[in-house]
């Protein structure tokens, strides 16, 4: 092996587009005549076309996961600290694909393209989606890389069910599953979160029954209390007090209904910032993905069964503050796995962040992730 | 003593208003010139006028907090499993006082009452309220039923700021304080799900910057909202679990944004019902008060030199499922209660309720609630 870049950037990355023509049925029973993906990949496809490595998004991500779009950008991808040469999903190795899932925002077809239908934005017609669809569609861009069989299919939180969905219903098209900070399914509290965020959005008057393009508005208020919300869970208790505690923004409380702390002016900037930058329908449907997650019930609620479908190894990570998605979810996962005889490594990584750990570069889990990925490979060269 | 009547309800009871002229300095240096207070009595003051027992609300309660207000009355007051003949707070022995709070919106002057100086609804312009404004109001109350001391203050949530704050600015006017499922201050994550909580109403359109009530409308959505998000705090995870679990509505997805699972309807019909009956601005005035609740901020966020004031006997209460005040809070009181060389009784009741958990008749918590009242009521009488 030669010098590598080690600890770098995948660099300039321009996404791609692949478009498809094949009617996608989906689990609701509807059917998406055409679609596209947008995508970025990473790193080189070996001559043996099996190094690759596909990359899903959470709740709000997208395609880009790393690296960056021009010179002077000043944010790189979603992912970058895990992405790269020498990185724990190292591209000195492995050829990393990222996209936008279907019903995003960022270029793959959703609620805010154009209905060829209609010729307008689908908007509240565009079909609800289920973690499977996405699968499906995603194995159809695989197809397109002319990729058999994913060294790992890899995600944190919603991007992790997708990986669990990979490893159910494409049991020979993946050799490893990475599932990071997430769960077989949301609990009731998950679940009521997320319903609050959709009555956030949805009782907006400028949501206009999902037709805020056509009506030239946009519920920017529901959405932002929706991302609200969404931050408070995201953060463990801990780090809220470790990163705001009590302090006031001016130094005295105002006796009035503005910011007094610190914490009130960080969400409203965060609820601000995200309701510039995201489609509104897109966070429904994301969160009833979410909600919908459960696929040990098309086995009669048994987990065990469920999972005995699949043939790759699975590496399990949680963090001992997310209490979004807790070490008990996926503790219930590592079990009902070890119950299904199949290989398993699980860490729960003892890290203050909260359920947002999982973006954080802390050294225990990115060593885990490297050293699980790096000797899938060796393991491998060596069959 | 004679047969007691054993488990009964008080009875019908008859709200009473009374008037106070003395104008009322707060802490936010406004002054409130005359106002209202609401209240309820259970129980009879006994001679010597030492066996009166406060009971202070929290965020969405009021002065009806035991018995009926009429033969068909279908709701009992909002604590009535505490307090009555036999019960925990118990009117065979204790006379009980129950108010609206300053602020509120059943009866005691708040933003929903007309302003003299205007002839209007106060709404925004009522003063923002401090729980030491409240106890000091209270306290007046305490003067016009002509009782010195009180036999005790309690308080569960909120209402247990308010017995606290008894217990620090009026040391001699009080022998017990009783905070059940409360705590010394907020955290910064209680604050931020209050922020939302205000945000969610105050972003409502139908709000009007407080001036509701003037324009003939009101902000339906915000409040329902903001219920909606509170009631996911007050119920712990797993009994959130128990009740309502990944049950469907009706048996099988949607594949729409409408009600696909039991929690979510349980959500909806509490923002709706919840909506019907409470003041938008009074609601915001609550959150305020407990995000200000502070006392040892005074102190420089020394709680001890705080408690240090205190010369009453404490009892604390908490719940180990209570995440949104949580049993770590009140060992904290506890801690520097000790550390002020305090008398204090605590105990975690080990109950699945979350922090609703201090509404329900748990036999641990109500035999060590009557136990120590009675207690106290003997140890005095023989002094």
């Amino acid at each position: 092996m030669s010098v590598e870049n080690t600890e770098q950037s995948v660099g300039k990355v321009v996404p791609q587009m692949a478009d498809f023509d094949t009617p996608l049925v989906l689990r609701s029973g509807r059917v998406l005549d055409s679609y596209r993906l947008m995508y970025e990949t990473y790193g080189t496809l070996n001559d043996r076309r099996d190094n690759a490595i596909l990359v899903c998004h959470a709740l709000s991500g997208n395609h880009h996961a790393a690296g960056y779009h021009h010179e002077d950008d000043k944010n790189p991808g979603w992912w970058d600290g895990a992405i790269g040469p020498g990185k724990p999903i190292d591209t000195n190795h492995f050829f990393v694909i990222a996209l936008n899932n279907l019903g995003g925002c960022d270029g793959s077809t959703g609620p805010a393209s154009i209905d060829p239908a209609t010729g307008k934005p689908f908007g509240p017609d565009f079909p609800v989606m289920d973690v499977s669809d996405w699968v499906q569609s995603q194995a159809r861009l695989i197809d397109r890389l002319d990729i058999r069989c994913l060294a790992a299919v890899v995600g944190g939180s919603l991007g992790g069910m997708q990986a669990l969905r990979w490893a159910i219903d494409f049991p020979d098209r993946l050799r490893h599953c990475v599932m990071i900070a997430s769960a077989a399914k949301l609990t009731a509290q998950n679940i009521a979160f997320n319903e609050v965020a959709r009555q956030s959005i949805m009782k907006d008057p400028q949501f206009c029954d999902g037709r805020y393009l056509d009506a030239g508005v946009y519920p920017k208020q529901g959405l932002s209390l929706a991302r609200m919300l969404g931050h408070i869970t995201y953060l463990s208790e801990d780090s809220m007090r470790e990163k705001f505690g009590r302090d006031h923004k001016s130094g005295t409380l105002n006796f009035n209904y503005d910011v007094d702390f610190q914490i009130e002016s960080y969400l409203r900037y965060q609820g601000e910032h995200f309701s510039h930058r995201f489609d509104a329908n897109t966070y429904l449907l994301m969160t009833k993905a979410l909600d919908y997650f459960d696929p040990a019930a098309d086995f009669d609620d048994d987990l065990v069964a469920c999972l005995a479908q699949a043939t790759c190894g699975f590496l399990i990570v949680s963090f001992s503050t997310d209490w979004r998605f807790s070490p008990e979810r996926s503790e219930e996962l590592v079990n009902a796995l070890m119950e299904a005889k199949k290989s398993v490594a699980y860490m729960e990584v003892d890290a203050p962040q909260g359920h947002d750990a999982f973006l954080f570069p802390i050294p225990d889990y990115f060593s885990l992730l490297s050293i699980y990925l790096k000797q899938a490979l060796v393991a491998e060269a060596q069959t």
